[in-house]
């Protein structure tokens, strides 16, 4: 019945899904519950009460829907615009291509700003595009937090600053699918109106809740957006927020027991110390990776992403070979380099649940593949580099104290 | 963690979620994966060759949307029809009303053909609407195979035989969510062309998955059916599986090792030993709702279902308190009567990984129940009457002989 | 890898092993620790302390070993008796004739008052032989508290009083395999000096974990008592307990921490609301054997055990039929009639973690596999004399109120 | 509940207990069943024949004792032994003292053979006295295999030899748990008399399973041995084993299906292949305590052992508080120093479900760990040692080709 074996441990460095600890396992480890029993709603009341806070939002609304990423995508946009209206989007990345792609699709007028991948957002285009649209003719700023495919993290209170310089009332929509519960992410400071994540990122948790959360400024804009929407609808979880019992249609009772583990590990570990965590095996990877001689995908440090590393490898190498095999060899999982960048980059994601030594044995795992694959790179060196960093900033675990 | 508690084991017999058999909470019982690996798509294939045969299918394309049977209907709907397109449905119970209300939402022109809650889709009425549309502005007719809110099978092959009758073109979508590997499903002799079903019904499985299925000319319609779709759309599904990589987005590592797990039981069970099986326990039920001296919501036989019996109570009672009292003393879970048949209904859930001494448990504990609540019931009387039908007709369990 | 199918849940039925609470089966899944790491101390003593609670002591001593209730008997007799000590033993079963068979081969002088399979110890025997020994030659009173074979129940308080009575300084020895969790027992207030249970019991655990308590007075015999053993010594735990390290070899961490949900479950529930449980449902059970016109293999109600019953079947009647039966056609596991009582009598096991409906779904498959052997019971009449008593005696689930 | 927390994996490199594999997990994620059924001595008839295999014996007979490498030890003393019998014994680490202390206590007349902790087995000595021997006085040698104290495999064909030369009728009686499944060892071919190992070493389970396999000319000795020996006897297993139902007390069910998936693993992989394994990860460990310019304990390469490698710290280093450094920091547990190399030497326990890549990080863990005490060591030395060696060792994972 598996179609993986091999001795030891799986290590999965994809940038999602990511390793689920022991706690949420053991914690969706049962059986179906009736979930219009009082039980249920007790739980969901104390999540929707929780998963604000991995959003920094009091004022949001959160919604728990029984989806992916690409779910939640379309719920942020049908509840909030109406089919003609434009937005505007940045495309520097397969992830924010698909985006766009499905932003074309539910028939919004996308105004794309592009970029080379390997950048960040270009946020000057933006705001004179926000400078010039006198009239508000732009109705939404989409924008993907950290772009998986390339290990880029956009500057979101930048977009806020370009609106309120303007005073310009467009929707601030963002995917935060590879940044939230892992990079700093504030949703009320920043006035974002939507965000979202999967609880197969930063959560730790297996795929299947897109988590949504809704400014009120966008909740107002869900009463008149015409996007048509039934599944992803707002409405109908509100409906059932005001009885009591939540859920418009059955939810996972395993998940939203796995979610109710996953944030008390957050709280307990500390959302700053998660995130400060994040921010020291991100800058071990690319120390890593500087070592090898490899460049990062990613062209300027200011938008270095703490959760993925894109690796540039050499015109002569073929970087889905490497991908193929760290599995086939070292157990190791590793992202493909996709679309533009396909065979030109492999990725490394180090979020979630992880830690310093899970991550060097990936880099000592990674050196053994590009010598299998013929790159000259010297034995320890990545670790090397990533270990006196690591060694000299890694706090002691608190709980072992 | 646990908000339900109490001594022994939880009596789930709700029309869904339904107990999820050991084998299959140990096969989910995992980490994530990389769905990119060779080994997922290994596992896909297998998935969705095997669950064509719940659906009795050769001719059909399954698909494992990560969502709810809510949004399994959305699929079956958006993927085959246009705004404006006519259907006609069948408003019989609470499921049908939501599918109905959801038809409405995304733009269709339905056409409602109402009965009493507790009779089964009328079929006379199809049939002259059917013969009256010469010129086909029908483009489907969507049915609820089992009613879950009032315990009714409605005649699929009554609905094909109408439409074959008169020629008629309109697509056969079907709702499967609380009949499909319980009940007698044919989709290819009945020429369904869209049917699904949720893995919390009868797979027995956790909320996750909407299967849905589409025969070659619901596939053909998808081409050029204008409904707005992203993440519910075919096409993404298709162009992966050409790829042989299967996935447009994350699914679920666990939920599809947990139906591989499913599938291989209900195999092992011999499919129509399990719609046999249920044939037995809604019988059973049936006579002790009868030796109880209630009645059964659903009017006729012929409409009797073998996954879910709805008990009228007495006008006097008011059955919530049934349902609540049930959870609160005897850690039994029943259904509630929703809408129309809220208060005077309560559902007895018999489908999924299911025996004969967990129902008799249940029977036992809807009689300390309706006593409870001043019903005079004679002890034993319902549990007697189910006993002696199983007796006689429960077959030895085959891997135990 | 299964070897034990059939659709729904087993029903486990036996005296032990019984069910395992989700909780408990939750707590265990997972990985090994490094047992010398600063964290399983600190979980283990959270156990010793707690454990003492489930025998009604504070003076105890107690000790988790790594086997099962046959190594924890040799573990209370080898560090408190020496070669040729005389014990005073009780035959009425076949658990404490193993008992007495495991005294006899530790080379002790074994006095055995047997009585009729059915029959409680003679504790007028015991009055009239202490009273004779003057000289204390009797070294160990040792007593089955639940004799599992035949459901019958001793009275422990008796024993006691009769040893004061003579001021008899006889160490008083109780098997409490069956028992302790589930029935009455005080260890302090009745003065006994070694008692000892097994995980799989009431304590609703896997087999693994042979718990003993020591009283000083045992302690104090440990010291120059001569019979051989190191496994099972206290010694060695005791001088681990000293450094704080707890454990003298590799305790199975998986058992700890199931340990620790198992009692956290018990105390929720409340140990004397556990007890009343196993009164109620040992009550319901005896009403059933009596509506269907069986015997208990018990003779006198002071006897009656409250975990488990023996039932008598006619002579005609192979008792090992129904259990074969009840396993091949019903899912469910009873007790075999043992030795003596082989053939004649099968048992309901009533212990650990169990709740009504569950025993009301057992008792009915009882009725259909006598039916199904020949015998001529009236369907339904087990279940309503049990439903009739529990329908009255059973309150709210505190946690659910 | 947890009482040892920290953001991702533990790191669990102690000699025992081992990592589990998922597979394990969760084969043993399951209800207690009745071991009296017909399903379980079908599952135990399989592991009693698969297990020999890890012995490498045919003519063996298997015991699964619920029990630790202790009362397995126990076992295999008291089945063949009297008390008074005059036993070679070899004292050379912290396991061959606790073993023989046992021997002393269970009243043998223990002839020590004591090296230097560090040193193998003195087989020179064991020669003469053996050949000085010529009443047979000594009644068995017994040897640790693997003493897991200090990292020395000794020699066992060379004992088997020795006996053989001198044609001397003693009992070999092997200590194999940190060894069988991990070691080459060949009960048959080196006529290995008794050999025994515990679950949660090289097989990779939870602790819990005594396993101690018998040879025939063992089975004889046990029709006469007089040591007292009532739960650890191998008469009352035979018993069971010839009545088809094999357990003279309760086994533990989640073990039972732990150790089938243990062993299929371990066949699926290959015995062989796993032991290569160890050898590969024994060596590159090796590999880098040498470029850390640090000493293995064990003293010539003739005894380095493939499972644990105690490594030497300078004088002014306490091992110990490496030890505890690795576990508050980094989530690693390794071994302490134990008894005479207290506070000299931490081990390295690379046994069981292990890979490559865990190593490595462990490796770049313990460099961290070892810079932290003050150690001058160069990060990625020892990484880069080992991975060289295992980059050009490790084969392709057969399973994922």
């Amino acid at each position: 019945m598996d179609y993986v074996n091999g001795p030891g441990r799986n290590h999965l460095f994809v940038p999602g899904p990511v390793n689920i600890p022991e706690q949420v396992l053991r914690a969706m480890n049962r059986n179906n519950e009736d979930y219009r029993s009082p039980a249920v709603p007790a739980l969901t009341k104390t999540l929707l009460e929780d998963v604000k806070k991995i959003f920094k939002t009091t004022s949001g609304t959160p919604f728990l829907f029984p989806t992916t990423g690409t779910g939640a995508w379309e719920s942020a946009l049908t509840n909030t615009l109406s089919p003609g209206d434009r937005t505007v989007s940045f495309l520097i990345g397969q992830f924010s291509l698909l985006w766009i792609d499905q932003q074309k699709r539910l028939n919004f007028d996308v105004d794309v700003i592009e970029s080379d991948w390997g950048q960040g957002a270009n946020l000057e285009v933006l705001a004179s595009k926000i400078a010039e649209d006198k009239s508000h003719t732009i109705k939404a700023v989409c924008i993907v937090h950290n772009e998986t495919a390339t290990g880029v993290t956009n500057n979101l209170a930048t977009v806020r600053k370009i609106l309120d310089h303007y005073q310009h009332p467009a929707l601030f929509l963002v995917d935060g699918v590879s940044s939230i519960c892992a990079l700093d992410f504030r949703m009320d400071e920043w006035g974002v109106d939507v965000a979202l994540t999967g609880s197969q990122k930063a959560l730790s948790l297996p795929t299947g809740l897109g988590i949504v959360c809704a400014s009120p400024k966008a909740l107002e804009a869900s009463k008149t957006a015409k996007s048509v929407r039934v599944f992803f609808d707002w409405g109908d979880y509100l409906k059932f927020y005001k009885l009591g019992t939540y859920w418009p249609y059955t939810p996972s009772i395993q998940l939203l027991y796995g979610l109710r583990a996953a944030l008390d590990l957050l709280f307990e570990e500390g959302l700053d110390k998660v995130i400060a965590r994040h921010a020291r095996l991100g800058k071990a990877t690319r120390l890593a990776v500087e070592a090898w001689g490899l460049k990062n995908c990613t062209q300027k440090e200011e938008w270095f992403s703490d959760t993925v590393t894109a690796v540039v490898v050499p015109p002569h190498i073929e970087s889905s070979e490497i991908v193929k095999r760290a599995w086939k060899r070292y157990n190791l999982s590793l992202g493909l380099g996709l679309n533009k960048v396909a065979g030109k980059v492999f990725r490394i994601g180090h979020l979630g649940s992880l830690n310093e030594l899970q991550l060097l044995g990936c880099l000592a795992g990674v050196e053994m593949v590009l010598k299998d694959i013929g790159y000259p790179v010297k034995f320890g060196s990545g670790v090397a580099a990533a270990s006196a960093f690591l060694q000299n900033s890694t706090p002691l675990i608190p709980s072992r104290i």
